[in-house]
């Protein structure tokens, strides 16, 4: 398997779970802050020039979600098999990918403009708070989102919550504090073995 | 089944869905324009509190991806069996729910807005054009997304994609004229009988 991807937190994702099934895989880094995404032989893989995407055999996978999804099939793990708590993590993934991704991603391109636009940039936030706040409440009672078990939905929203409460701390905003169950949610999800495994493969392979 | 849905785009997609495996299910209605998915009973089925969301005997879905997803594993149609072909249409229904919704929607949110913010406005078109033109290559030489048949990757993103011509048309725009081949995509999935039933049954649904 060939992960095409770069230290962005929807980059991340597939390595948190590459890591947690101790798959064999390569990574080939696509350094997005040179335009590699944009070039021919990308884009084979991925039409839309995104980053991450995924070869597997004759398999191509393009979509963070898509790539977590095959490894949960291909591995039979961290996709619970019981219907109705497989349908929360499915739910909660798509959740990830079309609301806190994507306002998150909104937030964090208003606030690193040097132009400042107040409209947008208290939409973006509002609505990421917002989401940590809906986060707060699906994880309270519980370790995680699919409920007993650690699951793709955890890793698709992982990158993101702790990206982005990150961000929060070096600017000296308290928001994150808001939020204690989402915190402790975070705290062991960056403490597992193949949390840290996976950053640190990530970040050396970007780097070389 | 019961579908937690209203007109909108995302709204339409399991309708386009459950009309084409003719389903047996209710429409429960939920008002967005007077804020009915903020209500208690519903935060329960959605606690993201969106349209749309299902019930399927003990099964609660939200995210039209993950709807999309169940419909098309409980029917057995519309997701390729071929493992090739089902990672494309996985691919593109996640691009679709992480990149044409969010993006085109954001678009709608400042065109809609009386209060003006070009910078803002031209960075949604802009991307909602790129990924017309993504669509655009993808579909060219070939009749759907995930190649040979229609699936719920078709479902899922042609609801956007229409409802954005529809605004370009609308308001005089000609953008639309640049994507030969998604026009002609758009125009065979909007002529299907189970799209033309699912936007009567919608539009009716919504109007009692």
């Amino acid at each position: 398997m060939e992960l095409y991807t770069w230290n962005t937190p929807n980059g991340q994702k597939p390595m948190l779970m590459l890591e947690e099934i101790g798959a064999e895989y390569t990574i080939v880094p696509i350094d997005i802050t040179a335009g590699a995404q944009d070039e021919a032989a990308f884009r084979q893989i991925n039409p839309n020039g995104k980053i991450p995407a995924m070869r597997d055999s004759d398999l191509v996978i393009f979509e963070s979600g898509a790539i977590l999804l095959h490894l949960a099939e291909r591995s039979g793990r961290f996709l619970p098999e019981d219907p109705s708590a497989r349908m929360t993590a499915l739910s909660w993934s798509f959740w990830q990918v079309g609301g806190l991704g994507p306002m998150a991603g909104q937030w964090g391109h208003f606030t690193r403009r040097e132009e400042r636009n107040p409209y947008a940039e208290k939409r973006y936030l509002d609505e990421t708070l917002r989401l940590f706040g809906v986060l707060e409440q699906a994880l309270d009672g519980k370790d995680w989102l699919a409920g007993g078990s650690y699951s793709i939905a955890d890793m698709m929203a992982w990158p993101w919550v702790s990206g982005i409460f990150d961000i929060f701390a070096a600017n000296g905003d308290k928001w994150a504090e808001d939020y204690p169950v989402v915190n402790r949610w975070c705290e062991a999800i960056a403490t597992r073995e193949a949390t840290i495994r996976a950053l640190e493969k990530l970040k050396r392979a970007v780097e070389d």
